[in-house]
C-alpha cells in the first residue's frame, strides 16, 4: 500500500535555491565540466524512478521473505536479482566513484540526494551497494595501483560488491580488541584468519564476485588500536587479466535474525587463511578506515532522512484519506461522515514534527555534503582545511541526529496510523524497525557523541566550533532582517556557552564528556538544524510570490521548528549543566 | 537469553514503606479480612514465580511462532495451552473480581504489582487474561444479576476468557461511526450483525468458551455516540444450568500481521446474527464501557512500566559483563581486556533514565491504584469521591505517559547492547515491538492527551489539579527538609502555570487543547514522577542506614530524576506557550 515519490521538488529547492549548486560546482575545476543544474536534474529525475519503480516495490515483500541462509550459500529475496541488474546498468554504483577508474565523479551534493531516494525506498537493498561505495573509498584513498586498477572498475560498475568486515564477536565499538590475524606469505599477500560479524552482504547472490575489506592484526602488532592493518580479501581471487580464480578461503557461517532490514544478509564471515592483500601501511589500517568513516556515516545518517520521508508521505497520504472524528471548530466535511484525520492538530503536530526535522535533515546533508565536494576539490589549500574542519565537526552530528530525529519521526508516522500503524500491511512499522538499526551501525549513536565532544570539540579548543559560529553569524547579519536570525542567534548563544563552560570543565573532570555527550550532540544538533531553517527561510522569502504553496509551507515549516522543536534546547542545557555527578553517584552493584 | 526476576523488593520497597498499603486496608472493611502486609508479600512471592518461571520462558518462542489462523481456527503457539491452565489453577485472573462472584476481591494496589510482572515476562500471553478483567468489570457494574451469575465465575476462574469487541474498520478513535446492528428478538435476546477488527484474544485455543463485549446499535438508535449499546455475546450459548450449548453465529475471519505482541491473537470478528444479551441500558453502552476505561487504562500502561523493567534488567546485566573499552578515568579492571560496559558514563546515563523511569511509574501505578481502591472501598462518600476525581485526573497520564516512557526506556535498553540489540536472540528488540503497541490501543496516548487537558483539566475548570497540588504540597510542607521539595514545588509551579495560562486561553482558540494536549501531558506526567521521587526519597531517606545499598540507590536514582529528566518541563512548558498558530498555520493541500 505505501507509495514513495522521490521528493524531487523539495531537493531542487535545497541544491539549487538554497545552496545554489550549481555557482559552487562551475568554480571548482573538477566539477565544472561534470555536473551543471541541469545534468544533476536530469540524473535525479532518473534517479527518481529508478527507486520509485523499481527498489520501493520490493520494500515490503524483501522484508517478509528476508534473507536466507543454506549451506553457506546466502539468497536475497525475490526480485532483488533482477533489481540489481537493472539497477547497476544504470551506473549508479559508482555515481560519485572516481571517474580515473571508472566512476561518474559527480558531486557528493548530488549523491546525497539519491542516497535519500535509495533508503527511502528499500533500505535493505540499498545496503548492498551502499557497503561497495565505503569500499570503494577506501581503496581509492589507500590502496595501490595495482589493487585499484584490479578492483575499482569493477566494483563501480557493480559487477562486484564490497564488504567492511570491522566488527569481531568479542570487539564492537572497542575495536582493539580484534584478533582476526594476517600472515605473510612468500608472495608478498597475507593468510588472514578469523571471525567477523554483523557483515552487511558478506555472502549474498547479486555479484560475481565480493570483496572485503578486513581489520587484522600482522604478527609484529603492538597490541589494541595501533596494530590493525586493512586487507582487501575477495571471495575469489582474480587473475592478473582479471578473470575470476579460485574461491578464496573464506565463508558466511550464518545469518543474523534482525528486527528490521532482513532483507539485507548480515553475515558471520569465516577467514581460514583467505588470501589478503594490504591496504596502506601496517598497523595503519584503522587510520585507512577512518578515512572514509566521515564519507560514510554521512550515509548512514541519511538511511534516517531517508526512511522518514517515506514515513511522512505514508502518513500525510494516510491523514488526508482517513475520516475519524471533527475539526475542533466543528465540521469541516459536513457531507461526509467524519473529517478527515488531519482537521486533529495532534495529528498536524505529528506530520509537522516529521516534515520540521526530515527537510532540516535534507538541508543538512546537503550542506555536509558540500563541505565534502570542497575539502575534495577546492583549489585553495585553506579553504579544504576549512571544508575539512566543518566535515569532522558536523559529520558525527549527522550520523546522529538524522537517526535518533529519524526513528522519532517513524514513530510518530506509524503514529498517525493508529492501530493500523502496527500492522504490517500498511508498511509503517516495516520503517520503525528498519531505521533503528542506524542509530547502532557505523558507531553507536553514543559514539558519535564522544567523537563530537570529545574529539572534535574539546580537542581543539572549539576552534572548529567557531568557524561553524562564524558562517552562521555571518548568514544572518547580511541583510539584518532575515526571517527567525534572532531566534537562530540565541540558540547559538546557548550552544557557545554551553561549550565554554564544558571546555572549562572536561580537565578537571574526566567522566563529564561520556556523560553528556549525547545530550551536548542533540543541543548542536538543533542549533545546526535552526541555521538549515534560516536559510531555507531566507530562499523561500526570496521567491514566496512566485509558488505561495510551496514557498508558504517552507516558511510556515520554519515557523514550526522555531516555536515548537528549538525549544527542546532548554532542556538540553539543563541537562548539560547537571554535569556528570547525578550519573557517577550510583555505586555498580547498586545497578 | 533473557532471564526475567519479579522486582519483589522494590515492589515491597513501594507498597509498604513508600504507600502503607496494609495501613490503608487496615481501615477500609472490606479489605481488612482479605488481605495484610503478610499475605500480599506471600501473593507477590507466588506472582513472581508464575510469571518468571512459567511464562517468562514462553515469550520468546511465542514472538517467533505467533499466533495462528486456519479456517477460523486460532492456535496459540506451543506451551501456551499447557501454560494458561497451571496459570488458571492459581486463580489469578480473579485476583481483584468481585469476591460476591468467585473473585478473591484483593487491593488493586497489589494487582497492579502482578500486572507488571505479567507484562515484563510475556506481554501476549497477559494480553488473554488482561481482557478477561475487562469483560468482568463491566459485567460486575453493568449486567443483570442473571447475566453476572451465569458468566462471572467462569471467568474469574479463567475457564471462560473475555474480550471487548469495539473497533470497526471505518470507526477506530472515532466509535460514533460504528454500523454493527443488534435487532430485538422474540426471547428478549438481541441478533448482532457486522465486523469488528483488532480484537484481542477474539478467537483462541486456551479457553472452552469466549465471552465477547459487542459495541453495537439498536434498531431506534440515534445516531453517533449516543446511540450505542453494549452486549454480552458468547461464542458458545450457555444453558440456564451452565452447560456449553450451541456454537453461535460468530467466527474469525482472519489474524492481523503485526510489529509485536505476536502470540496475541488479534482478529477480525464476524458476527452473523449471533445471539448477545443487552448489558446495561440501550444506547448507553459507551458510557458503560467507560466505567471500566480507567481500570483498563491503568492496565495497559503497566505494559509500559512492565516492558521497561524486563528491558531494564537484561541491560544491566549485559552492562555488567560485556567488556569494551576503559573507565574515562582509567582502566577498572586493568586484569581484563577491557572494563565493563557499565564504567561508561553514557551506558550508566540509559540505565538510570530506565530506572528512574519505570521505578517512577511504578511507584505512580502503585498511587493510581490506591486512588481505586479508595474510590470502591472508602467508607467516607467524600473520600471516594476526592479519589474518584483523582483517578479521572490520573489515569490518562498513566496510560500514555508509562507507555511512552515505556518505549523510551525499551530503546535505550536495546542501545545498550549495540548491535546485538538488534538481533532477536537477545529479547530486547522484542521488547520494543511488544511496547510499541501500548502507546497505540485502548485510546491512543494522543487520545489520552485530549481527555487529560479538555475534560480531565479544562472541563472542571482546574478542579480536580487542584486536589493533586494540596495533595503534593501537603507532603511537602510536613517536614520542611523533605529532599528535593524544593524543586517539586519549582516543578509544580509550573504545571499550574501553564495550566491557568491554558484555562484562560481555550476559550479563545478551539485548536489550542488539540494542539498543545500531548505537550501538557507529558509536563504533568514528568511532575507527577518528580512527586512520586520526592515520595520515594522520603520513604529511603528514613531507613536508609539499614540498607544502604538499596536505599542509597534509591535516592541516587531520585537525585537522577530531577537533575536529568525532570528538566524536560522547560522545553513542554515553552512549546506549550507557542500555542496552536504554529501548527495550524499550514494549509491543508502543503502537507
Amino acid at each position: 500500500m505505501p507509495h514513495y515519490h522521490a521528493p524531487l521538488r523539495d531537493m531542487r529547492f535545497v541544491l539549487h535555491e538554497v545552496f545554489a549548486a550549481d555557482t559552487l560546482w562551475a568554480r571548482l575545476p573538477a566539477l565544472a565540466e561534470t555536473v551543471d543544474a541541469e545534468t544533476a536534474d536530469a540524473i535525479l529525475e532518473e534517479a527518481a524512478k529508478v527507486t520509485s519503480e523499481l527498489l520501493a516495490p520490493l520494500n515490503r515483500s524483501g522484508d517478509e521473505e528476508g534473507a536466507r541462509w543454506d549451506n553457506g550459500i546466502v539468497s536475497t529475496p525475490a526480485g532483488f536479482r533482477e533489481a540489481y541488474a537493472t539497477y547497476i546498468e544504470g551506473g549508479w554504483v559508482g555515481l560519485a566513484g572516481n571517474p580515473a577508474y571508472g566512476g561518474l565523479g559527480m558531486p557528493k551534493m548530488l549523491a546525497v540526494q539519491f542516497e535519500e531516494m535509495l533508503y527511502s525506498a528499500n533500505a535493505s537493498f540499498t545496503l548492498y551497494s551502499a557497503l561497495t561505495s565505503g569500499c570503494c573509498l577506501a581503496l581509492d584513498a589507500h590502496a595501490s595501483e595495482e589493487l585499484k586498477q584490479r578492483y575499482l572498475p569493477r566494483l563501480y560498475s557493480g559487477e562486484w560488491a564490497g564488504t567492511m568486515c570491522l566488527t569481531e564477536a568479542q570487539a564492537g565499538s572497542d575495536l582493539g580488541l580484534l584478533r582476526t590475524r594476517a600472515e605473510p606469505q612468500a608472495d608478498g599477500s597475507y593468510a588472514i584468519s578469523g571471525s567477523k560479524i554483523f557483515i552487511t552482504g558478506g555472502e549474498q547472490d547479486l555479484t560475481a564476485n565480493i570483496v572485503h575489506l578486513v581489520l587484522a592484526r600482522l604478527p609484529d602488532a603492538p597490541a589494541g588500536s595501533k596494530g590493525i592493518s586493512l586487507f582487501l580479501v575477495p571471495k575469489f581471487l582474480v587473475e592478473a587479466d582479471g578473470a575470476l580464480g579460485a574461491r578464496n578461503a573464506l565463508s558466511c557461517g550464518s545469518l543474523e535474525h534482525k528486527m528490521g532490514i532482513k532483507a539485507s544478509a548480515t553475515c558471520v564471515m569465516n577467514f581460514d587463511g583467505a588470501s589478503g592483500y594490504l591496504v596502506g601501511e601496517p598497523h595503519k589500517g584503522l587510520a585507512a578506515m577512518f578515512t572514509m568513516m566521515n564519507y560514510e556515516r554521512l550515509s548512514i545518517g541519511i538511511q534516517g532522512i531517508g526512511c522518514a520521508e517515506a514515513s511522512y508521505q505514508n502518513a500525510a497520504a494516510y491523514a488526508r484519506d482517513r475520516l475519524q472524528g471533527r475539526a475542533p471548530a466543528g465540521a469541516q466535511a459536513p457531507q461526509k461522515s467524519a473529517d478527515p484525520l488531519l482537521v486533529h492538530p495532534d495529528v498536524r503536530r505529528m506530520l509537522l514534527t516529521m516534515r520540521a526535522l526530515t527537510e532540516g535533515g535534507r538541508a543538512f546533508s546537503t550542506y555536509v555534503a558540500q563541505q565534502l565536494d570542497l575539502a575534495k576539490h577546492a583549489e585553495d589549500a585553506g579553504e579544504r582545511r576549512h571544508a575539512e574542519a566543518l566535515v569532522a565537526l558536523l559529520t558525527p552530528i549527522a550520523k546522529a541526529f538524522f537517526t535518533d530525529t529519524g526513528l522519532e519521526s517513524c514513530i510518530h508516522g506509524q503514529q498517525v496510523f493508529g492501530g493500523h500503524g502496527y500492522i504490517r500491511e500498511w508498511g509503517q512499522e516495516q520503517l520503525v524497525r528498519d531505521v533503528r538499526i542506524a542509530q547502532i551501525y557505523e558507531g553507536t549513536n553514543g559514539i558519535q557523541a564522544l567523537d563530537l565532544l570529545g574529539r572534535k570539540v574539546a580537542a581543539n579548543g572549539g576552534a572548529a566550533l567557531r568557524l561553524f559560529a562564524e558562517e552562521m553569524r555571518a548568514f544572518v547579519d547580511e541583510p539584518a532582517s532575515r526571517p527567525f536570525a534572532r531566534e537562530l542567534l540565541a540558540a547559538l548563544e546557548r550552544l557557545e556557552s554551553v561549550s565554554a563552560w564544558l571546555l572549562d570543565q572536561t580537565g578537571k573532570d574526566p567522566a563529564l564528556v561520556g556523560a553528556v555527550a549525547v545530550d551536548y550532540l542533540n543541543l548542536f544538533g538543533y542549533v545546526a538544524y535552526a541555521y538549515m531553517w534560516v536559510r531555507m527561510a531566507a530562499a523561500a522569502q526570496a521567491s514566496r510570490t512566485s509558488d505561495e504553496t510551496f514557498y508558504g509551507a517552507k516558511l510556515a515549516t520554519a515557523g514550526f521548528y522555531f516555536a515548537k522543536l528549538l525549544p527542546r534546547i532548554h532542556s538540553l542545557e539543563a541537562v548539560i549543566r547537571a554535569g556528570s555527578t547525578p550519573i557517577q553517584n550510583l555505586a555498580d552493584d547498586q545497578f
